[in-house]
């Protein structure tokens, strides 16, 4: 029951493929062949379980592979440890025909994107996200990154993997809260884009929660689908792909208040997606029936519907105003107006905003 | 006798405007508009003549203009330097509206264009360059990069400037050692692609290093119009634009080896294009007699022809396996095969390398 999609963007299409036990499949190192060279970035929480496999498999193709481990969390996405992949690469050295695996979660997929695309200007890289956030999120879409300390992802590429190879497998070893946390981006692409997918989360997420592979498989690919029809529609992110923030300018000021790593980025967005629900409520363009529902599902998934107690409605918004969706210094938000609809809202006033807070 | 051209590369075209005084023309910032926002990037050699009448200029037009200044030299250019570009942008801060300039040599062209390619996954930018070297050479054709200790440009972007602004009165404050340096590249372009420009040379060198602005305006525009057709043909350096780095094999290597900025980028060019002559002569595809020519208008130019003294041709080939050159660990080099013609050679062996190293 392996599921293949592709996302189209012209010569930059790639595909994705979903199946349990991918990552022992020779299949999945396509388009590597023999005597090529490869490296593979993970951390340390991954590289136990699942680096053997992936050098054993690359091994036995007859690829040189090489493998370099980071260490585990959002505070380590970072320019200084990014270097560490280059020095990596440049030890050995390895040309610009050499290949780079993303063996891990977001951070790993964000970081090795970018050193993909940023090593000799560009090299290929294969993502194979181990997390559930990673599966239906970071690892579609091309947006790479890492963090400043003033901002999150505030240094990065748009810059496409060659393939995408989702190993069901791997969320058997995932912590629960991580679940949750990658729940909240599926319950997102619900909200901001299909009220019929927002339903069967509704009546499914339990099964998701006791990691129901047939539940899983249909989830991760729908969210893939949904993404990639926005990313092909729009790669640069000039109009609809900015729906895909829902949550998100809330959330990063969450993130970076509280320190990268405290907060998991999918709690954040969580809290983040009520937010802008209340937000849109005070507008008049959301009505509070359904921000319940909202509320329920989040929590139905284990998530926070609140921000940190430690945050006063005031430490959001000079994090908020550093957003990329910031222009002329004029704040936007993305704000649902139905349940499977969104928009991009600017001159949101900030009153308007702080009040939304306070009531999270 | 402005003198305007546009580098051909689709929605990514630019132009380039070469004049005397043009900093101090509202039209070489287009296409700012007022209440803009953009982040000037110096250094603290070029800051003191050429910053304030930018500044001017751009508050004149209802800029909000920010500047940030780095220190000079090759060994700067590196990616915690970077760090501080993207320091000064979040701090204020700006948005993905904002434009970078880039004020001053090569190594500011390419630190600014990788941040610009970098900050918030990609901004506008405008090139300025001061010096004869980057006016000819890393302005056109969206190389960025910073250099790793372990090599010379190894990470960086291909991205486009908007606009390329080229002020021919930068140059007469220009120390005569970076001319020099300059004027390798511009003889590298007669080299490869065109031997009327060579001989050109030949007649006007003493002309050029008098900074006579008739002979350097035409000299200029014809090493971007080379470098433009090269990049419009072949922009991520998959062909004919890898000629480009005639003498930067070697040359890369005599500069990493000596310690970046003791060995200016030209002056190491130039000494690797003879070696790359001498190279091609141990293969007999080109004659002692034309790197006779070749070395006699260099030296005219005020350029060193052999190696640093404390360099053994042993210490070359560690540096020169690193070259982005490099496919599946095999060295490829650009070679001359007359003057005005150059070819991309693979499978040259390590001993004729050594033995034409010798001879420099």
């Amino acid at each position: 029951m392996m599921q293949k999609m592709m996302v189209s963007l012209g010569e930059r299409s790639y595909p994705i493929t979903i199946a349990a036990g991918l990552f022992s499949e020779s299949a999945s190192y396509w388009p590597l062949t023999a005597h090529q060279s490869v490296m593979v970035v993970t951390n340390e929480t991954i590289a136990p379980l699942y680096l053997q496999p992936v050098l054993a498999q690359l091994s036995a193709l007859g690829i040189n592979a090489d493998s370099v481990v980071l260490p585990d969390g959002e505070q380590y996405k970072s320019l200084s440890v990014l270097d560490t992949v280059f020095t990596a690469l440049l030890e050995k050295p390895h040309g610009r025909d050499t290949t780079l695996i993303a063996l891990g979660g977001g951070v790993i997929g964000d970081m090795t994107g970018f050193a993909a695309a940023s090593y000799q200007r560009g090299v290929r890289f294969i993502q194979m996200p181990t997390t559930l956030l990673s599966q239906v999120d970071s690892s579609v879409g091309g947006k790479t990154a890492v963090n400043h300390p003033l901002g999150k992802n505030m240094i990065g590429a748009f810059y496409q993997p060659t393939s995408v190879v989702i190993d069901l497998d791997c969320l058997a070893t995932l912590p629960p809260r991580e679940l949750s946390s990658g729940l909240a981006e599926v319950i997102k692409y619900g909200v901001i884009l299909d009220y019929a997918f927002f339903e069967w989360l509704e009546e499914n997420i339990d099964a998701l929660r006791r990691l129901d592979q047939k539940a899983l498989a249909y989830c991760i690919r729908r969210c893939c689908e949904l993404k990639a029809e926005i990313v092909a529609a729009d790669e640069r992110e000039q109009g609809n792909r900015a729906l895909l923030n829902l949550g998100h300018t809330f959330g990063h000021a969450i993130e970076a208040h509280m320190g990268y790593g405290n907060w998991l980025h999918g709690e954040a967005v969580a809290a983040g997606m009520v937010m802008a629900a209340r937000t849109a409520e005070q507008l008049g363009t959301f009505s509070a029936s359904l921000t319940e529902r909202l509320i329920t599902l989040l929590l139905r998934a284990g998530l926070p519907v609140n921000g940190p107690q430690q945050m006063s409605a005031e430490d959001y918004l000079p994090h908020m105003m550093r957003d990329k969706k910031v222009l002329s210094g004029e704040l936007r938000l993305v704000l649902p107006t139905d349940l499977g609809k969104a928009e991009v809202r600017s001159g949101v006033g900030h009153d308007t905003v702080l009040a939304a807070i306070t009531k999270c």
